[in-house]
């Protein structure tokens, strides 16, 4: 029997207090959707803002947490420095992250990709193309060939990330652009998803095979049971000198 | 509930049936030592020999397969071409391959890697210590910082195979050599790990932690459920040009 | 001083011999206008062509090929598999390849690879955007964010290769595709840059940032001066047992 | 005609100042040894260290310099923050970096790699042997198989980085260790290669073949002549909407 994963969905939960047009495709926030699919996925969900206290990251709360789902957008700088020092302790440590749209330009990403993490991008409302580059990835279970958007922010390259682990999907834009929306990362043992769709004014998290995605990228980086338990340090030989 | 995967463990069988210091620590074959242990892990095991009809893979038994593992040496040769392109198609659309030890000199390895996959080598019964460099993978589950084998062949780089997609194991040698011993690679849809140790006159497949190795392995590489069905050839626009 | 790079262009050199649309573009055939372009950039070009004897690739050709342009299409089973071999035995030794347009579907190219190289394909003359995705890069040298294709036949995801070494460019077309362009391989001590336009009834070969493309991936695919020699088979130790 | 590469050696210069065994070995500092053999390969070469003011890295010269070479060790505490991000955000816009040795632990190489770096290690005067796994690297140019160096450091897996864009080198060390010591790694448009070797009391900047790896990771890490300049931000669309 599998044991449960347990999943914190992290929002920033600014646009749906405030903005019209965000309020109404997510009246009661971006986290809830995703956590309500999520916990009918055989996930054990919690949710966290960046308004309640410690962001809603207690020690507690991140020491439980298997998989981090983190969308961030206008508020980034907010989130206090600590506790993106103790999100990426636990990261190194084997807690996995989903990377969802904007949060490609938080601080706790940067921090994990070492660059600046700039794109270009254009908000229009145009249709996305979602291609899937690895068609037997766990990330990319029971999709077709290319999931379909018909609104969503345009996002282009040159996006300034290191080459990653795994390139699984690849964006075409109406407007002309391509970009690198599903990659994978592995930071010291903690496993890394950036999926980019989910505007906030784009329905796209009501979309069943975004977050299917979303679901299958859960499991995929949640820590395996019995990991290596690195040694670091001053060490003795194992063998004679 | 997960479904159960079916796994055909390969082996030439040659050497058991003949060469006394194989006979003495395989006496049923390697393939009997390893479909043994990972039928205690959930896996459906059969087994099958170079000496069968058709090799023992058969298209029923090959389209069943969910997971090739091979051990093959110095009867590579034998392996009859239009099997090897059976087995090298089924790759392609989604089955998994483990390919242990002088595998790494087979037919249908080479023909997955481009390359001449040449090695160094040795047999001297000499010390060779596994070091994990992902700590968190699905394949190192369970195991310490390294796996330690009192006895056995060196093989040493240059190992003329394509760069891996994950590097996960090195070997250290006691007379001198290091060699990547724990390599994935995709070819199509089919997930391929390639694990160096396994001597026909040594105990390798009996240590638990090289078979606890060869379980994960199973699991990692066996196809995700509903895999992407890739469109080939001539297509009509899904833009009005 | 560099030392000079030789350079052999190789083409199937059909289209140009009778179908008109490829005729009127390459009159002297694709390899003729690739190779005055590549003799302007201190390369010391040769050109062979499919109907030549030994298809212009004798082994005194080859044994003195720095790195091999490759064009060819419909009269891929043609080329003699003798000569695939002699090819790949020289790539392997360290002989750079530059796989052009259809060539990924040749023999050589798939044998490297090891997969099936299928893709998707339509000829509708439509707008190609080759995005550049490595922005210091030795291949891109010289260019700006994208270069700008009229009119291409479209190639379309997925495209059945093994993960690149390195993805250098990524397309986008008008019709709703995207296509990763341009990649790089490393099989044995060969260097290998895959690069998609050049359709033959397209003036792709004429696009001077698309002969610049070409002319830096020779100058990166040239072997190092002082290769290491790597040495294969058995070997005594270099320390004490 | 080359155009100059021009090269700054930084080295943290207190070991050489204060401990009689790396004063022994180095009295005017690794610098000025790895600097002065620099020179002689048509670099253009200028030193820097950690008590001149701004560490040697004023703006000027951080802006001339296409190749920065860095050492550094017990002290690196000390380096300045807002140069570490002067330094960095160079790297990002194109220059090269070569990390040596114990710079591993710099602030500069955690910020690009965004992990932990940690290592195990020991003082103990053991032998290493560094295989070279890519016999046609620009930066193995003229080296035989590997290296082998009588006296040195060791250092241990699992070395917490990212899976790097090349791996390059392993070293094989007496006392029953095994490390990834040639590595390359892209952050924006900075090339980065990490080379393990170069213990304070140990005279592997002495040895040739050591300074031939330096020299040829120099002239890989440069900047090429022309390279694109990304756009980020907002950005009109390329087609019609």
């Amino acid at each position: 029997m599998e044991s449960t994963i347990n999943v914190t969905v992290w929002n920033e939960f600014r646009h749906e207090l405030n903005y019209e047009p965000a309020m109404k495709i997510y009246p009661q926030g971006i986290h809830r959707v995703i956590g309500d699919y999520l916990s009918k996925q055989r996930l054990n969900v919690t949710t966290a803002t960046l308004d309640e206290p410690e962001h809603g990251l207690t020690d507690e709360v991140l020491n439980r947490t298997d998989v981090l789902v983190w969308w961030g957008h206008i508020a980034g700088d907010e989130v206090r420095d600590d506790i993106v020092e103790k999100i990426h302790d636990r990261i190194l440590n084997g807690m996995g992250l989903i990377v969802l749209h904007s949060a490609s330009q938080s601080k706790i990403f940067k921090k994990l990709m070492g660059t600046s993490c700039n794109i270009k991008w254009r908000e229009a409302n145009e249709k996305e193309r979602i291609w899937i580059l690895q068609p037997n990835h766990p990330i990319t279970e029971g999709l077709g060939e290319y999931i379909e958007l018909a609104e969503e922010e345009m996002y282009g390259e040159f996006f300034d990330v290191p080459a990653p682990d795994e390139l699984i999907m690849v964006s075409w834009f109406q407007g002309g652009e391509i970009f690198r929306s599903g990659m994978t990362y592995t930071r010291g043992k903690g496993k890394i998803f950036v999926f980019r769709p989910g505007h906030e004014t784009s329905p796209t998290y009501h979309n069943q095979e975004i977050l299917k995605v979303i679901a299958n990228s859960v499991h995929w980086a949640a820590p395996v049971k019995g990991t290596t338990v690195p040694v670091f340090g001053n060490v003795k030989p194992l063998e004679e000198l």
